[in-house]
């Protein structure tokens, strides 16, 4: 690169660094979030789960100032079609994360109606591993941006399959709990519903990695995306339940 | 208006123009998901869900069409600090619409293995109604957007405490068939889904109809959104379901 490109880029750069600070900041509050939201439903711990309801606001208020953020650099800077597409990147991770706050969010909701039921044996520890592997690819993934590393980006996106494979495992066993005692039907349709938010929380990460890929690469990655919740397409897997 | 302002904000609204009209094109095309996703679930029409699933790429991609435009646009015009607001919550309602096409698509491939499986007595039927209603409310969202109707979109943002209604009433329904008879547990944990994706449907169009507030009035809707769904959060609504 000419000295003269650098000095051109360097503007450009510097104010994609700012941003880049405000998407590690949010990425940061996102997986407290996740974590926070797991633990509360374990420990039936319900100011923690109110906290994370709270602490959403913040993080949807962090992505709108980032979408404006980058908007300025764009109007600003006008930036070439290459560079562009970085911010609309960057944009794109910043709506994943929100959205990745948004399902703890909803987990937490649950937090409160669970704690007043009998709690189904080991769900719960199990959700929270779900939630913790999670957690470690979305902090992969941020540091794969930080990085510029497409190869631990597509490590990240391999990782997901094992919790889709978790949300499988899960869907059945929640099956049986409630084919075993109907008692446990309630409970088992909220904890699948955080099974299936965790598992939508593993998608958003795999879209932020990809974003990664791109902005490493300039390609997207061309695999189509392993779509792991067979539970909606797979009939022997709800079907050989439903028989016993 | 100046006549020199006029003619200074007619190069931006040209192009703000061709992106409404993709977005009326979008919105067309998700109005379609949305029904032929219902459709296909209730007349178990495997061709018209398998229909859906592909079409849902289209709609993929011209959300990324729309984006690089708006940014395009962005970065030709330089807008204003106000200008600049109305891209960014079309670029907002473009990530909204594409959700729903996602939602739709989700309930599609539903499809496949509901149609293996005993019918739960008029549940297709409920959740075609509660799917027509979101695709009306889509429908007045995206004519609230051309005409910068703030009263309809309001209109529109109440409407959807009546999705929520039916969402809930069905969440118990689904609740008193797996008490009822095991056998329709795994039928009702599909169906259960696809009622909360219609009922996130609606929270979209929500969504959207908040930024045409915005367009229109310069002003966010500041009541605080209704939550609708109290499934997750009423211990009384599942609790008197559970100790029947």
């Amino acid at each position: 690169m000419s000295e003269l490109n650098q000095h051109i880029a360097s503007a450009f750069d510097r104010d994609l660094e700012g941003i880049q600070a405000q998407i590690l900041k949010m990425g940061g509050l996102v997986e407290v979030a996740i974590s926070d939201a797991a633990k509360s439903l374990e420990t039936r711990d319900e100011e923690l789960a109110e906290q994370v309801r709270r602490g959403d606001k913040a993080i949807d208020a962090m992505e709108e100032a980032l979408n404006e953020e980058a908007a300025r650099v764009i109007a600003l800077r006008a930036p070439t079609a290459r560079d562009l597409r970085v911010v609309l990147a960057v944009m794109r991770i910043s709506g994943n994360l929100e959205r990745i706050g948004d399902l703890s969010k909803n987990m937490a909701k649950r937090t409160g109606v669970l704690a007043q039921m009998s709690p189904i044996s080991g769900s719960t520890a199990a959700l929270r591993r779900m939630a913790r592997d999670v957690e470690m690819m979305l902090k992969d993934a941020l540091d794969a941006y930080i990085k510029r590393d497409a190869a631990l980006a597509q490590d990240v996106i391999e990782r997901d399959a094992e919790v889709d494979q978790m949300y499988n495992t899960l869907f059945r066993e929640f099956l049986t709990f409630m084919l075993e005692d109907p008692r446990n039907i309630t409970s088992c349709m909220h904890l699948h519903f955080i099974a299936k938010n965790i598992e939508r929380m593993g998608d958003h990460v795999t879209s932020i990695s990809e974003q990664v890929i791109f902005m490493a690469t300039g390609r997207k990655p061309d695999e189509p995306r392993m779509k792991g919740d067979r539970t909606s397409t797979d009939p022997t897997l709800s079907a050989d339940i439903e028989v016993e």
